[in-house]
């Protein structure tokens, strides 16, 4: 028997960001050791892992010395190229999950998008294009406006560019620089609501699904997740509909450990899939305090093997609110005393060493009964929280 | 103004047990970076902490070492002399919560009773004794059963010592070595039930309290703790009874920071303390999972100076199942897979080196409606978590 599925064990994770930080909160609390990987020393990670190895995520021999000082290896981010990540395994060290190939297809939007038409999922039109031709070429099919999208290390809405007509296609391609980065089209996805759902897949194939979440982006990142999603009170079907295409998606792409699969509700009532993260993902952050075992956790449960926990909600109700930089300065937020002196408030900082505008730098949470009551305490401590100003 | 007060900050914490590991998780999710001073470099903080200093907890150039890289001291034991930290006070180069004072009182039990008698509270009769004549005094005043214990260091059981009859007084006496180490005696105090009752009091004495918990003790060492505590169905006056002695012998000792305190009911439904623990303490690890702010957080935001959480219950009942050594071996447990497939088992296993038999390797925690129901559950999730056999 693998002695990873019977005991605790060492854990490395590739990165060193607040995700690495929370999975490895999980992860101890189970007895397990961390080992990080990543380029700075004082990363969020490393605070609370036991080793910190300096090197970078793709350098073939950083891996190898993460890979013998651990277990079992798994990653926070979808940055890490595939290639590094597959020659990872093929050393034979440690194994690792997700795999490469999961992530080679994951982390590749276009290779992304493909994966998931073949498997029959609903997903707004898409297209390959080398030259700015095929844009306009892909504009006459689907239509204007249309997204252009990088394939590849597009994230809170760097990477994409919204072309309003077919005279915006070169500033579009300029933007995001067409001549070095491979791109492809989207059809623009007007819709009611953007909701996900996180599974966790175990290394034996079991999934389990998180309740659907709303959530609320401003200038395209994830500002509000509220679970359950509001707007299931006038569309109650789409819940089952929902988890059926995630679970899907999820086994789709051969995923072991926690997906956020990001949706939208479309204005005809149907939903497609907008996009995959291969980890644990911003609107999965509440199940901390919400649910039984948290996406952390059952991240941590299925790359090491255990049985999978309960996605159950302890209670009715979650809001999370994301606090961002407002500027350049410090990791240390103002206003904290004033946040805590909400009860029931949930402080989550992250220990950056600084802030940036629009960088994630914390998140509060609050669970309860009703969703109104819950959005407007995390909103309120959210207004006391402020780095950088 | 204090920049603790409106500042994540960095947090030394005397000792790198799991209180101090458990502290530290806590600490860190509100953005402080934590420096364990302990003897060894694994301890199950260090795990979890920016910085491990080796050390003595008594020793005075370690104690400086520490708070020369901290903003704040506080500690997770009840074992570190007094006069070791009044040195650390008075070199002013980092504040200590609780402080000297309070840690004098309270680790010398003598002092403590005294303490607390002097502020009225209901106690077991107690004595200082200085021979095995004292004794013998104390036995014809108080009547035989007669519990000799040791002033300081006393833990789980040990330093403590039933003498049934005159004629054990001798084998008592020797046993705790009474003419090395201070003693005194209590009155044998039959009782219903063992209670207990978290207290956080901050810096600017503002207490909160967590419900009334009953534990059942096993060979000395706490086994389970259920809340609310079942005795309150027949006894619901007890609870505000408990409260008001509990926050008043808080307040007596100035305790800063989260504060056990252990209590007996007698048979005839009187309330009196055993004893108080100057730290987060075994009865309020379920706190964690079924509270809105964990007694950690608590002793976090207290001696930080921030404002308290609230002590609400998320859910209607709890339970907390102690996992024991049961001899010498690895500090991973068996059964990991067995306890995880239960759902809704929250396990902490706290990293230790070494398991040794009746050595604290971790605890399991089950929320839920029915306290019958989740004490099942966790008794059922501790048999699969065995260490040491």
């Amino acid at each position: 028997m693998d002695k990873t599925t019977i005991a605790t064990c060492t854990l490395g994770i590739i990165g060193g960001g607040q995700l690495a930080r929370m999975l490895a909160q999980s992860a101890t609390q189970l007895g397990c050791k961390i080992v990080i990987l990543e380029k700075a020393a004082d990363s969020p990670a490393s605070q609370v892992a036991s080793k910190t190895i300096l090197g970078d995520w793709d350098d073939a021999k950083s891996l190898i010395k993460l890979a013998e000082a651990c277990d079992v290896i798994t990653l926070e981010n979808e940055f890490v190229k595939a290639s590094a990540l597959a020659g990872l395994e093929e050393s034979g060290k440690a194994p690792l999950f997700p795999s490469s190939r999961t992530m080679a297809v994951v982390q590749d939007k276009l290779l992304q998008k493909q994966a998931l038409a073949a498997a029959g999922l609903p997903l707004p039109r898409f297209m390959a294009v080398a030259s700015r031709a095929d844009i306009e070429r892909a504009g006459k099919e689907f239509g204007w406006p249309l997204v252009l999208k990088k394939r590849c290390n597009g994230y809170d809405g760097k990477g994409n560019f919204t072309l309003r007509t077919e005279a915006e296609i070169s500033i579009g391609w300029d933007t995001l620089d067409g001549n070095k980065n491979a791109l492809y089209v989207e059809e623009f996805c007007p819709f009611k609501s953007e909701l996900a759902i996180m599974v966790t897949r175990g290394r034996d194939g079991q999934m389990v699904s998180y309740p659907l979440v709303e959530t609320v982006q401003e200038e395209h990142i994830c500002r509000t997740v509220v679970v359950p999603a509001p707007i299931l009170e006038a569309a109650p079907n789409i819940a089952e509909q929902a988890k059926q295409i995630a679970l899907k998606a999820v086994e789709q792409v051969g995923m072991v450990g926690s997906m956020g699969v990001e949706m939208f509700l479309r204005r005809d009532d149907t939903l497609c899939i907008n996009e995959l993260a291969p980890r644990v993902h911003n609107s999965g952050h509440y199940t901390i305090e919400a649910c039984e075992c948290s996406q952390f956790e059952n991240h941590i449960r299925a790359v090491l093997g255990w049985p999978l926990g309960s996605t159950s909600m302890r209670v009715p109700s979650a809001c999370m609110v994301n606090l961002l930089g407002e500027g350049n300065g410090s990791g240390s937020p103002h206003g904290l005393a004033g946040a805590l002196s909400i009860p029931g408030v949930h402080a989550h900082i992250y220990g950056k060493v600084a802030s940036l505008k629009g960088r994630k730098m914390g998140h509060v949470t609050v669970i309860g009964s009703h969703p109104v009551e819950t959005l407007e305490k995390a909103l309120k401590a959210s207004k006391h929280l402020r780095f950088g100003n």
